[in-house]
């Protein structure tokens, strides 16, 4: 959404010859010029001020650093990667530096910090300014933080969704059911969104799928399935995929369906931060903008899952429903049991093999991730009408145990591009119970935690794998999990942090049990 | 605060040579690598990610940003001045690069977020990791949110107040009176504690006074003060300036009395947000941090001040006297005048002149600034005892008459380093009344914000002369004021703001206020 020209003094002379420098800042739009740049100093900007960069009809908000050294001349700069894509600029091009227009729209972000509620436009103003790059990392904390702290009443939550819809894609599909599921993160391993798609996929059902990588979690279904196909595709690749195979695991954020989350997920991971305002309107906007019809709802409750009680599941459930009924998406929200990990791995390729140890009726595949991927399945099956009211667990483990599942994902990721095999982690280290006992607690945040610090999601082979579950009985000196990783620096990372939380894994004497 | 080489893992070779090209990132810590670097790779640095840079016992939390370019081999590392400086490199050293501890204490700030309050040691923790530079813009950010969100309860700010000195240096003076006064921003102008300095201090009272640069508005006391006298000075030469003249008008951050607050004032400035808790703790810790015995604080009122109503001063002010008595400091608030702006200049180098223009008891002198700062001066005397009460008046007069105020403020500015002439702007814009009329009322925040537009605080010269005051008759075409700008740029952003906001002076028909 580039500003028109006219938004601003559009002073002669204004110009900068930009340098690619491929400087990568994640997604951040920084410039770079010389300290006595004339541009700067006639214009008034130092270090760290918030300029708009133009190039022809593009444009975009950039934080200006300056240096002094030969590296860049007075007319130079050199720009993130970032900026360098958004202007679609070429070496040697000349780029428009300004001031940016006052940032209206932070007026009501403040106003909410102090108490005031979001009216309707408000949050269509601020998401458009998102959008348009006009927010710097800090307006993006303040955002989420002011959301997080006190929670958008309905009408705001509404409003919310819909201006991330407004900001983004929206796809149109011919048929009438379109049918989603989504897990509401926090449970480790829970990957059963690659094989809902095969087994629902392979029943008839149109289920072109979008999802989004981890925000602070080790591993996003987009992150696991990234391992085993290409999942970068954009609008026109998606429909080619789903109009072949009836269904796709892709990216949301490559196909644009709501950029603005994305720019908040960014921002949230490095806060550590999941509010459910955020989180709703982030589900809700995607289902919404795929063009779905028909929603399962996969919520994970345990005491150390995103969702830790009954009640606050409930509370979550109806908020998602009350936005779900805002805009005619049929839901059904299912509340699961969240004390423990599913599968065996943590971490996108471990994540993926357990995905095809399932699909291949392996006898090493885990049963538990078997056996939710069936259960929702079956509930998508009878919301959309293909099965009847109970029928429906039976015809997805008949899909699933027929071959006919994991025929169709193999042919859904040939379509996305080719199927490959997950990388293996060059180094692991075996962690063993300190004594024996019953399986008692599994804290999965600090479980998810060590898969991070041994570097996933970023490195793919990384992670956990798990060797014991709830309610198992355990020898001393018996492997109770595996890290694995990359490089040596990130398996030390982990390995300490699992040295110092021996209690992730709280072993019952056996005795005690009797 | 430099960890203990334990903190980490440390291995080795995980060294970079550091080349300086003076990169301002303002005072964010910032290292740039090649995407290629061995280093990075084995670790797994991607871009964006927060690594530890140690040098001999300096280290330093930083952003990581990776280039592509001959700029720099793969064995070398650039890095911003902030890094640059706190690591205390020289040109070609070896800088050792690792993951940094985990954030633990952003735990509590998470917690805050989501309604926990901070329990006593909390806040220590929290405010020791941000003096460290642990943490990143975001998480400062999301605590100052946080806390305007919800503000922190007695407990919780005399802790914040009590972390914010810990984190910092601590005054001490020979003597048992130290006198301090302090404005609560939000009143463009009102620059009265130069002219407060020198009459307390020309009646033989000490009054090393500490002064803040501008969060949000066009000056603060130490921009004003600089366009007069070298205002950084370090503990040693305040002290020098305070044993020979008995008082000071230096900048605090300088001084590193509260270093913790200077990074919160910074992202509170791009947030464009003032917190109450964050307000009381800064003021306070500076001034217990300070040594003062005995403060009077000015409050303006108006309904585009800081504070907006009495009622909202009454409230401002017992925080203020619950944290003033939780440290023993003998504390008098004053409710004050705060419906426009003090004396006639906005911005540094105008209030400068004004400060001048009352000092020499000149015809041009604004009469409102020099009543407030008499009247400040007489309580801060009477408190100390240095007047009867109700005597205090005449003793701050007569001692503004007689020029020893004038005598004490040049030898204060010589003792500082010498004494200076304020800048002019280089470029102005007289705006004049459309119509005539009598001031009805005048909007400080828009006022502020025009001569922001035009390079206040940081172009010193820029900012706005007002040629009317409430109540006056003002003629059409009459100047009513006068936009000060350094760079054209600036001239003409300021102007086109002033000339969509015709209402920021508001005159009444005066016919209609017979």
């Amino acid at each position: 959404m580039p500003d028109s020209p006219n938004d601003n003094n559009n002073h002669q002379g204004n110009n900068l010859r930009v340098r690619r420098i491929a400087l990568d800042t994640h997604d951040q739009p920084v410039i770079i010029t010389h300290r006595n740049s004339p541009v700067c100093r006639s214009e008034g900007f130092a270090a760290h001020a918030r300029v708009r960069l133009a190039h022809r009809d593009h444009s975009v908000i950039a934080t200006l650093y300056q240096l002094e050294s030969d590296l860049l001349d007075e007319h130079e700069a050199a720009l993130s990667e970032a900026a360098w894509n958004r202007l679609e600029v070429n070496e040697g091009d000349l780029i428009h530096i300004s001031h940016p227009q006052p940032l209206d729209s932070l007026g009501w972000v403040r106003g909410r910090v102090f108490g005031r509620r979001f009216e309707h436009g408000d949050l269509h103003a601020i998401i458009r300014d998102i959008a348009a790059g006009r927010y710097a990392d800090i307006h993006l904390a303040m955002l989420l933080t002011a959301m997080a702290t006190k929670d958008l009443d309905d009408d705001e939550l509404i409003s919310l969704t819909e201006a991330m819809i407004d900001a983004g894609e929206r796809l149109q599909w011919d048929r009438p059911v379109i049918a989603d599921k989504h897990c509401v993160g926090g449970l480790p391993g829970n990957r059963t969104t690659p094989l809902v798609v095969a087994i629902v996929t392979a029943c008839g059902i149109w289920m072109p799928k979008t999802s989004s990588r981890a925000i602070t979690s080790p591993a996003g279904t987009a992150d696991t399935m990234e391992t085993l196909a290409p999942v970068d595709l954009d609008l026109a690749a998606m429909r080619r995929v789903v109009e072949r195979e009836g269904g796709c695991v892709a990216w949301g954020g490559a196909v644009r369906l709501s950029p603005v989350d994305d720019m908040l997920i960014r921002v949230a991971r490095v806060m550590d931060l999941d509010a459910e305002a955020q989180l709703v309107a982030s589900v809700m906007s995607k289902k919404i903008a795929a063009g779905s019809s028909h929603l399962v709802l996969d919520l994970p409750i345990g005491p150390t899952a995103k969702v830790r009680s009954e009640e606050a599941g409930r509370h979550l459930a109806r908020r998602l429903e009350i936005v779900a009924g805002a805009f005619d998406l049929d839901t059904r929200i299912l509340l699961t049991d969240g004390r423990q990990p599913v599968g065996h791995g943590i971490g996108p390729a471990l994540e993926a093999e357990d995905i095809l140890a399932v699909l291949d009726n392996s006898s090493r595949q885990p049963l538990d991730l078997r056996s939710r991927a069936i259960a929702l399945a079956a509930e998508l099956l009878e919301l959309v009408g293909a099965a009847e009211p109970g029928a429906g667990k039976q015809m997805a483990t008949e899909t699933l145990d027929s071959g006919r599942a994991a025929a169709k994902f193999r042919a859904i990721c040939e379509a996305q591009g080719g199927m490959r095999q997950p990388p293996q982690a060059g180094r692991t280290h075996v962690v063993t119970a300190t004594r024996s006992g019953s399986v008692k607690a599994i804290d999965n945040r600090r479980l998810g935690r060590i898969a991070k610090l041994a570097g996933a999601p970023a490195a793919r082979a990384a992670g956990v794998r798990l060797h014991v579950h709830l309610d198992e009985a355990v020898e001393v000196g018996q492997p109770i999990y595996t890290i694995h990783a990359e490089t040596a620096g990130e398996l030390n990372y982990a390995r300490e942090y699992s040295g110092s939380n021996g209690d992730i894994i709280v072993l019952d004497e056996i005795g005690e049990q009797c």
